[in-house]
């Protein structure tokens, strides 16, 4: 018996450590989706290629996590709640390891872009650059709301990626309506398009998070359910 | 000791369940990809709406595979070479759902490119007709690589996503071409633009699936390490 707690102990040291681990990584990648920005706002190309190298770090910290899970898993046979932590963070890696694709894409295209950069409307340029701060605002929210397995917060936020949807559609309308008005404008503005959609997928992943913070906190796998209801279901279940 | 392989004939029977489960989910996914690919040339939107219904079966799919995983990891505690398997099932279920995503759509395109879709140029449809083939296959390819363990035929297929990917450089290079020569096709060829990318992210899962694969043989993660050096690796490992 006298065993017991000391296992326990090092087993939720061991949960913790990787957990705060996935907040570290959480944070590389928040950092390189905003420096994409910055690269994008200001063509920025030594930045653009300073993410590009980084993101193997990004990509070293989803498979040092993963095998740390996967190790947790073996050797500690983890049960209820720990098991839907290790579950959780193994999923939440695989969004930010693709976040940090999206950083680097877009630094990516923020080189190949070279001279023909000056015909990216300005007009455009706000635009994402609001859409750029909804989507990190999102992703922080979204790993707050993990660090705290809170699934009030992970539902508001989740409903947040309709506003930034709504942006990107604007965003991608306004794109078309240059590239009527002038053809010479059409390949910058194809870019243009790639990055919005990045920039749009960013928020996916985060509701994805949040979809899995649902999941860590009430045991409810809550993927395709609109939101809508898992809000009214929840909201039963608390009463 | 004359329960063990009573239980672990049960344990082996419920890890061939899931795995039969996930390959006929693929079975749907594979279906409803290439229902999309017909849809889109013969702008069928019968076909394109009974798409985007069955979409609920395939996200059906994957809640309950994912439940069963998570189910057998919290009962049976599965080690080594099992817990492996488990690992690669849950994996593979979410590229497989995303695959079912992109059938969805680019049924939605189908239908909502309606009049406009006369503009979509024959060259487009035959490019992506092509492409949408070629991801078939890898996808088929993969799902019988899982099935049978098979990490060289993984990397095989694997290797294959290069040609894919320039398949699609060339197609949105054709499209950028239509676009500049005629502006009236503009709205038209971004919506190609669109469907292409998805027929291309296709090859991507299709990939990552081979990625599992060879983690499941191997017992090595093999993301983000190049093809070339990961057959060079095996190879050795092999010898």
């Amino acid at each position: 018996m006298d065993k017991e707690p000391h296992i326990s102990q090092r087993f939720d040291e061991e949960l913790q450590g990787v957990h705060e681990l996935v907040l570290t990584m959480a944070g590389v990648v928040e950092e390189q989706f905003a420096n994409a920005m910055v690269a994008l706002q200001h063509q920025d190309s030594e930045l653009a290629n300073e993410i590009i190298s980084r993101d193997a770090v990004v990509n070293g910290y989803e498979v040092r996590i993963e095998e740390e899970c996967i190790g947790i898993l073996a050797r500690r046979q983890p049960a209820a709640g720990d098991l839907r932590l290790v579950m959780t963070l193994i999923k939440t890696i695989a969004d930010l390891e693709r976040i940090g694709d999206k950083a680097a894409k877009i630094a990516n295209m923020v080189l190949s872009m070279g001279h023909g950069s000056q015909a990216i409307h300005a007009n455009f340029l706000r635009d994402v650059h609001a859409m750029g701060e909804y989507a990190l605002r999102m992703l922080r929210e979204a790993m707050d709301a993990l660090a705290r397995a809170d699934a009030d917060a992970a539902i508001r936020i989740a409903r947040g990626d309709e506003e930034l949807n709504q942006e990107y559609r604007g965003a991608t309308r306004r794109l078309v309506t240059y590239m009527m008005e002038d053809p010479r404008t059409i390949t910058a503005a194809i870019d243009a398009l790639f990055i919005a959609k990045a920039v749009e997928r960013v928020g996916d992943h985060a509701r994805n998070v949040c979809e899995y913070v649902i999941y860590l906190a009430k045991g409810r796998n809550v993927r395709h359910i609109p939101l809508e209801q898992v809000a009214k279901d929840l909201q039963k279940g608390a009463s």
